[in-house]
């Protein structure tokens, strides 16, 4: 018998985007969001939510691009300042001291300090309600040598990503390897 | 100076949502899905991907709704199963032996097993390419009291979530938790 918790926005994990757009004067800005994930393979498309009331909302708009950087458990700190801040007051790259780098791919800058970054360009809008949906193109990944593994590809235990509990309110890093996908579940119903 | 690694869908953390269904006849289904995430606070609401050639695909439009299941690092190799087999061929909860659980709320079933779930309203569909993306509104969550704190919350360190990595195709487990949100970044730019 499960108990009823109400109607909330409650799932682990939660991502921590940090999302590179530029203002309508060309300044940088940097926010955090949590609301959102991957929702496309073919063409590889990322989804993000963000309020009417954000500047990253009117730069996403105005821009019609952004980047999704995924910090490592080192910035644990700048990711938090970035979702307190709002652009519209403060400029967030110089007050952490991390470094805009601008895409020659869409119109949004990446933040460089961060492990890989997803550079994508406005597909589609959708307004849900409080929240307005934006899909974005992934058109290329930028990431640091250094966490990359032998193979070329990224590698998560050198990302060190983290992630969010939206109802705790609290981050939290990665954890240990629990086995391969679309592999340890072969044992069930006779797929040996 | 960052290397580029080509147009993908890579980010960390990518969730584990297993997506409860019934289909046509009234049989309950289990699938696993990555490509996801909350999207709206307001109303409380979560975006999954499906492929249109997946049995949960023609599920959710034909029921227009679903569940979405958050399993226990326990429950690893039945999440990866739901992922390898088809609805099409096998009752997955059978072959499990997993317990589907009608929802009074939405016309799915939940994995009673699992620690908790949220019971979603189809509420808009958005063809992207490969996949589509379905939204729903989450009318309640249920939670087993074992996984709920002394709050009455959930207690994500009770519910032990695991995430997948994409592209090396493995599974992760839950962290150490690294600090309260919106608080630890508040020393930054002069925000003590």
């Amino acid at each position: 018998m499960k108990k009823s918790l109400g109607a909330k926005t409650i799932v682990y994990p939660t991502p921590v985007f940090i999302v590179g757009t530029f203002d309508q004067l060309g300044q940088p800005n940097a926010a955090a969001a949590a609301w959102g994930g991957i929702c496309c393979s073919r063409p590889p498309c990322v989804a993000v939510s963000f309020r009417k009331a954000t500047y990253t909302y009117k730069n996403i708009v105005a821009r019609q691009a952004f980047t999704i950087n995924i910090p490592s458990e080192a910035y644990v700190k700048e990711a938090d300042y970035f979702g307190l801040a709002s652009g519209a007051n403060e400029n967030k790259f110089l007050t952490t001291g991390l470094t805009p780098t601008k895409s020659e791919l869409v119109d949004a800058p990446f933040v460089a300090e961060f492990p890989f970054a997803l550079e994508c360009r406005l597909i589609h809008t959708t307004e849900i309600g409080l929240h307005t949906q934006f899909i974005g193109e992934v058109l290329d990944i930028k990431a640091d040598e250094s966490v990359l593994g032998e193979d070329g590809t990224l590698d998560i235990e050198r990302v060190k990503p983290f992630m969010f509990a939206p109802d705790s309110r609290a981050y939290y890093g990665l954890g240990k390897c629990l086995g391969p996908a679309f592999s340890i579940g072969k044992g069930i119903g006779g797929r040996a």
